[in-house]
């Protein structure tokens, strides 16, 4: 079960078995059907979850009920709103998974406790939250001075396990356009002759 | 000098003598003439910057040429491309002063020599790092759901002090606009009788 993620942090930092243990003892492991909502808007976000399988979105309802997905998560990803979690304040995200989905959990009092047992843990969760940003200010330069094209292509690349998996409106929400125009993209892309 | 800088930091942690002291002795002051450009796109950006006084702005030029504007940073605000610095990779932004500014920067290895030294220092970076996650997450869904209005009384609510101090065009790249529509959105904001 803990296999993935111990593979997963040991890419970062080495641990010792007992770390390991420490680690492992902290996850709250949790198994929930799909459509489960994880996280709710206006809660505060208590996990900071890794995806050993299964499929999940974080996404923002505007004041006009719109949804808008910020990102994807699959297996050997991490899913939480940090903001919330952090400063532990309401979220203005939902958490969904969108398919039945193993998930396993870390409470902000474990992970103080992981980070006071264990404290190289920081790198890792330094690292988790530089790759958020990161992302987050490609997808924004994307969503700004890109086209619907080149984000879908961008969409894809980042998340090459997701198209199949996800209905085309949460890909088009992700996007920024109509599902419409995602069946325009797709089909001007199928047309296109390989490249020999 | 370091007054600011002190009282910035003290809203997260305390310190003692010492510790404002090895603080306070791993920052460079710089001081810059306007337009100096403090960060290149394909450098790696080495250092985070505490402004003292002054503006500036982070950018970044896309494949056309437009400028398109991540943020900017006045008085007790830092500045740094995050991603860059952490992960010592090529950087995606430009970091320009906007003003005659006085800067308090710290180098990757000063950092690295304050977080040993005084290891609570961690929580001020975390924290920082945060706020841009928090912030550019913010933008991302404004930019997608919200109208240019919207977005500018947003632009204005979290930098008062900015819209007179920089050219309307750089307000018009941050918000996603045409300068001319930035002149549109303040004559009506002008027209508004004041809510008595």
């Amino acid at each position: 079960m803990f296999e993935n993620i111990l593979l997963n942090v040991s890419r970062n930092i080495t641990l010792t078995d007992d770390e390991k243990n420490t680690f492992t003892g902290l996850l709250e492991r949790r198994m929930v059907p799909r459509k489960t909502v994880l996280l709710r808007a206006g809660d505060i976000c208590q996990f900071e979850a890794y995806i050993v399988k299964g499929c999940a979105r974080i996404y923002h309802v505007d004041i006009n009920g719109c949804e808008i997905i910020l990102s994807f998560a699959v297996e050997d990803w991490w899913i939480s709103d940090l903001a919330s979690f952090h400063e532990q304040k309401p979220s203005m995200f939902f958490i969904e998974a969108l398919e039945k989905t193993e998930l396993l959990m870390l409470s902000p009092k474990n992970k103080q406790r992981l980070l006071h047992e264990v404290p190289k843990f920081e790198r890792i969760f330094r690292i988790l939250i530089e790759r958020s940003l990161y992302t987050i200010q490609n997808r924004l330069l994307s969503t700004i001075g890109k086209s619907a094209m080149d984000r879908y292509l961008e969409f894809v690349d980042m998340y090459p396990t997701v198209p199949p998996r996800v209905p085309q409106y949460h890909i088009a929400s992700y996007i920024g356009v109509s599902p419409e125009f995602i069946s325009i993209i797709r089909r001007r892309l199928a047309s296109k002759a390989p490249i020999p």
